[in-house]
């Protein structure tokens, strides 16, 4: 609990109007989108930062009073990484919203942690540049949060993710001091890597405060194809035969049967509901080369004995991008994870997870990008009820053993925070973790940067 | 100087005949290919390690003994990265050049860090995948040298470089102990990206034993374009149209002029001797999109005053990948060296070099990959001749200055070793310097791991 000397110092720090403290007001700050029956714990004061200096002034009076401070952006994570188990400050960092500079020729853009991703995209692809990361709620999702938890999304498979586009970073540490980090050039080998460091550290080590990210031109044109299967085993086989011919698909995304009928039931748009898997693979490039790398897919697709196989128009991404809202109308709750395996154990990861979830009776859609081996299995409860809730814990026990079993691990894009920390021991060995905990005392000796996420102190 | 009792129990931790004690076997590791007038230090001891075992147990007496260990793969890199300016133990890794796992339906490779590049490339290439990254010696060097110093390439413009294919490191630590850094997953979103600090440290902090790479589709097929131009400024604005009609080449290089005639002069290809910049454009993708992206390609370079514009044949690689060959003739030294600046700068960047060694009357011949405003002048002198010798010095200083005036750096794909140790401080803010040497404490509070590299401590 924050003294009333505390809040009182706290806005001296910022402008007028930029605090937030009544209980109504940091209600909506308790919570990220992470779904849990856990109660949430109120921050102490929500402040929205609009200078480096503010962030400096606040984390220096912070880190002297030991004050707990999470780093906010639109809070669409989905793993509790700025919720407040200890209270405390909460830095919205919705005001520092700035693209600062954008260079085509360059290829590079300077912009404030508070930018909405789309934005990003939107100015770039006017001069027909690209910013591939695209985390499925780019239309309102931050850059300050993709570095954090170092998103990925559908383009993953072809364009990398987050780190792959962030050329320096401008941070303050826990202390309030400020370093640029990397040299903002497309390539940099003086000393270490401290910005890749950051990105994924989801505020526990430093707060960015700007970051530079590289741009590459933008594919001319894109087509998206999609494939039906009668298993899932060889929808896996059609993307290894994709692979073969040498084609490199910006996206290669599938739906599993249930995601199938449960987007098909409330969304209805012509799915073919009877089948196993559906696979969407989006081909990109200059457009006269779209009409070879389809043939190369199709091919490819029936060769793995896809049942149907067609060129869609935007809707089956309307579908895919709509199973989280479809699945969350199946119960009250709906929780989404994240997990990856190499791609040749996928037919078993997805299979496994499916068994689990009937075995404790729990409705599950698995979404999820096979190019990566990455799947979203959406389980669909109502977390209130405690058999459900015991069973819901019991089965995502089980989803991350079998994923580790199969050489895979359970985050591949959403980050930890707090609703993976208890499982971070049985993940990583303890010598790494010890490591981990060595660079996070370095970095932040008081503990004061988003406590309570990743791993216990 | 090691004591004989140090000798005795380093043999013990080999197999005989893997231990190099005589004068004249250490003198060939007492340089990489960093030139240089200073006298080198031999190392006491070269040991040639097999297994993950051998180098845990040197490690862990190394550090008991204080004694420096300086790894080393082909020594091909030019910044004086394992040189041994303190003695000690050179870690021969080229006895672990084992691919140990190809996996083409996950599309990895998990390398022990002898293994050559091309060795590598050519692994996944029957396969239909490639590895990108390829620093100009990549048929020798090795891939624990292009982690150790993030090596990039001319390729780095479209396909990054090494360290956007390393999915897992494992390591060993000062203290000999074993660590497994990243899930060797495409993604990994689960705590600190450890593996990244290592990559680019130069053997600094830890020492890699065995790396998971990443490998992608092989593009069906490849076309190079040259343009000459009469103006460095022009050929900087081919490479902006080029962009602007969406082409995305996989490497844009070029040459200067005295690279043009040098390399003519000693291996004459027919090459333009007249023209002030050579552009080496290619492009990639599917057979049948290369006439268009040719197209645009041509359409660009003639719209920026291309004064020549051509399809090349090998050739042209073989002419600009001799050029460092053929500066080499010109004087009894040449030093390669390593500048990036924003391609916004890069026609500033080449002329303030070439007027500085002008001035200096120094010979250098500057090529590069435009494409990522990259530059290697190499400057051909007798480092021997006191007088050429401090003029080289001064004008470097003054490369180097120039090159931060305009918002570039020192490095981009080569590292600091100990060639640049004496710059950094000027590069680099000191929180940032000390943060780094705060992280190296961390990890070699012996400071055994490649002593007096990077940074002063």
């Amino acid at each position: 609990m924050l003294l009333k000397n505390d809040l009182n110092s706290i806005k001296t720090f910022v402008k007028k109007g930029n605090v937030l403290t009544k209980e109504e007001e940091l209600y909506c700050y308790a919570q990220d989108s992470m779904n849990t029956n856990e109660k949430s714990v109120l921050p102490d004061v929500v402040v929205f930062v609009e200078t480096i200096e503010e962030v400096q002034n606040i984390l220096k009076y912070a880190n002297e009073h030991k004050i707990p401070v999470i780093s906010r952006g639109a809070g669409t994570n989905m793993v509790g990484a700025c919720t407040c188990p200890h209270g405390g400050i909460v830095l919205n960092f919705s005001k520092m919203n700035k693209i600062l500079d954008f260079s085509p020729e360059n290829m590079t853009m300077r912009v404030q942690p508070g930018v909405v991703l789309n934005d990003i995209k939107e100015l770039a692809e006017r001069e027909n540049l690209f910013y591939p990361p695209d985390p499925s709620n780019f239309k309102v999702s931050t850059i300050g949060g993709s570095i954090a938890q170092s998103s990925g999304g559908a383009m993953s498979f072809k364009y990398g993710t987050t780190k792959d586009y962030v050329l320096s970073l401008t941070v303050v540490l826990a202390d309030g001091s400020l370093l640029k980090l990397g040299a903002g050039t497309v390539k940099d080998a003086v000393g270490y890597h401290l910005n890749q460091l950051i990105i994924g550290s989801e505020g526990t080590l430093a707060i960015v405060v700007e970051a530079e990210l590289k741009l590459i031109p933008k594919p001319e044109a894109c087509r998206t194809i999609v494939g039906y299967f009668d298993s899932f085993e060889d929808a896996v086989n059609g993307v290894n035969g994709i692979i073969k011919e040498r084609v490199f698909p910006a996206t290669i995304d599938f739906m599993d049967n249930n995601s199938i009928r449960t987007v098909e039931e409330f969304y209805p748009c012509g799915l073919k509901t009877e089948k196993e898997a559906l696979l969407i693979v989006d081909i990109d490039g200059f457009e006269n080369s779209l009409d070879i790398q389809q043939k190369y897919v199709e091919s490819a697709l029936a060769h793995a004995n896809a049942a149907y196989i067609g060129v869609s128009a935007n809707d089956i991404w309307t579908a895919r991008r709509a199973s989280f809202a479809a699945t969350a109308r199946l119960a009250p709750d709906v929780v989404s994870d994240d997990i990856i395996v190499p791609r040749s154990e996928l037919a078993k990861m997805v299979r496994g997870c499916k068994n689990i979830c009937d075995r404790y009776g729990l409705q599950v859609c698995i979404v999820g990008h096979v190019g990566d081996g990455n799947i979203h299995p959406q389980i669909a409860l109502n977390l209130e009820n405690d058999s459900e809730f015991k069973n819901y814990v019991a089965a995502k026990s089980e989803i991350y053993e079998l994923a580790l079993s199969l050489g895979g691990t359970i985050s591949s894009e959403h980050g930890v925070g707090e609703a993976k920390l208890s499982y971070i021991e049985n993940i990583i060995d303890n010598e790494v973790l010890n490591c981990m905990k060595q660079l996070k005392k370095l970095f932040d000796p008081n503990n004061i940067l988003n406590p309570g996420k990743i791993f216990k102190i």
